[in-house]
């Protein structure tokens, strides 16, 4: 079994909070990251796929397009943007580090799916060097 | 000749605009960094100071002042906020790596001045792993 | 599956010696680490917990919480130590990175397990950049 | 169950060709990669290896026999060489990041099973930071 | 004074060779490095440049533009090359840390004279993350 | 003028105590540092000459050739060894990251000037990656 990763980076901002609590709850939950003027992060994003090497071109995927498909499905949406404001699914889920690579998971998996050959199988986002959450699908 | 240095952290958001420029021109000098809902990255900063080594403690300075410095006079006004708008030099000047760099020394100099002994000498800011400002002084 | 990490660091003092062998043995296996007046490292640490994601608050597990559990469990204990001399558990095991990465596990899982919510499912000590060991639990 | 790390670098040259293909097919396949005058980098390589902690050592193996194996089995074949014309497994696979990750894999797993105690568990080859392969066998 | 540094990597093949050398004479200076194959690396490139913030944007040089130009002069010259036998400048010069640093500055230091408002102040180039040169201008 | 540099690592153990000061100043001054059971680091050392380049050879200085300077000079005297009760000139200076910076310069001066070509130009030693001193002589 073969993984084959590509990194990629974006910038971005965002905040914690969660309508349905006061802003006492809020800040006793989330701290400085309650601060709804938002803050920001340079993420790191680990795309993982999984499959067998092709013996004719000796890849796994084509990494020219494993990065197409993420500039694509991710950077483009991502990057220089306000998560909350901006990312449809961040209107519902806190962009925390987790729901953002489950977020990453479900742009990714149906691109690479559609492509043959290779599965989604690990997507690991960085919030800074301290902290990282990976999923690995349901 | 003696540089000390100590490395710190932030995470804050920030964008470029300049009121005096047409939404035109903005786009068109500062790009995706125009973007009024913000951006954010993990800021770098590395504080260098210059002094003789004290004999009785091998010290330049003592970086754990250093960094209480550091972090009263800098991460406690920077660290999850948004540069523009709750950054009183970032209301007037724009918030590039340049700038920071510049404000990060005005805040610092003269606190390192009244300890004595040393004095500032580089404030170096990286916005990510590839662009960094190095601000030595007038 | 969602796996969170947060990462720290240490720096610690040990030697590697085995009081059952002569010298020469020591020597033999233990090379320039068996020297008894100790060296160190910046030990860095990632401690793994793997859980469902709070629908509410976006958190597998407070990462302010885990740091601190951190902090009180390990960094307290072996930060600017040295580790054979003032750790209990090495006292009897030598502190070669495997057994630093089975000890951390020992003084994490039960907090861990105790706050609910999520299982620490890894832990991984780098001793340099070039050596690292990783304990999944039994 | 533990897993232990080591990390090495070699810097060697390759360029992707496959010779069942047109000049067309290998440059539309293969890119800047198809320039037969050969590119390089300096890759990065961790082998790990799972085994049970030796109560008297408190190793799983011993690391710098596991680096003379590394160096022997692998650096002193792929370090300043170019692979495609001077490794004899990548005159018939071609030397992506993938086939490398497997041909390391097959230099290190008898040698590891033949001193007994651990088995080889993972090669991953990092060919940039923003690229790297895992091999886990078959 | 405000330094600003941009980094970009290119990868690349070089070996050592003076002509005018015996290969014994090559082999006993470059070791290694003499092998005419070629081997490589992926090189890291900090261009530098020093001058005036400009108050309306805050830039001593607009880094999309400096991005541009270090990919138009350098990568586009250098990346996925064997600098020996595709670069003008290492038909003559051998491709050491040195003097591609020194190249790079003849390449980059016209260019930025032409924009205004700045000056080539430094290259800095890695060849591994333990070797690397500057060049400040003669 | 080219700065050429060489990175090398130790690690090591020290502590700070000044014995003509009483165990509460020693405490009050340096804090968990004053341990006198040691504690330890990876240090990072970066070691720059500067010269002209010999346009036979590309070379500042062979790096081969340095390298093996600061093993013979540095790196066997300090690696795996307690700084404080091994390595004469900390049996006098306290083992600062100063200290260190200057102590590295002492032992690495005479043997690149008696070398010829170039001159030691600046020693640079990070304790961690937060921390680091420079010395560029008197």
């Amino acid at each position: 079994m073969i993984l084959l990763t590509r990194r990629a980076t974006f910038s971005a901002s965002h905040y914690y909070w969660n309508p349905e609590w006061s802003e006492e709850k809020n800040i006793a939950v989330f701290g400085r990251c309650a601060n709804r003027n938002g803050h920001g992060h340079n993420y790191t994003l680990e795309v993982t796929v999984t499959g067998e090497v092709d013996p004719l071109s000796g890849f796994v995927v084509d990494l020219k397009w494993l990065k197409d498909v993420i500039e694509r499905e991710v950077l483009d949406v991502y990057d220089h943007r306000h998560l909350n404001k901006e990312v449809p699914e961040f209107a519902v889920a806190i962009p925390t580090t987790e729901n953002i690579a489950i977020a990453v998971w479900k742009r990714l998996e149906a691109p690479v799916k559609a492509a043959g050959g290779a599965r989604l199988s690990r997507v690991r986002v960085y919030e800074t060097d301290d902290i990282f959450a990976e999923y690995l699908g349901e």
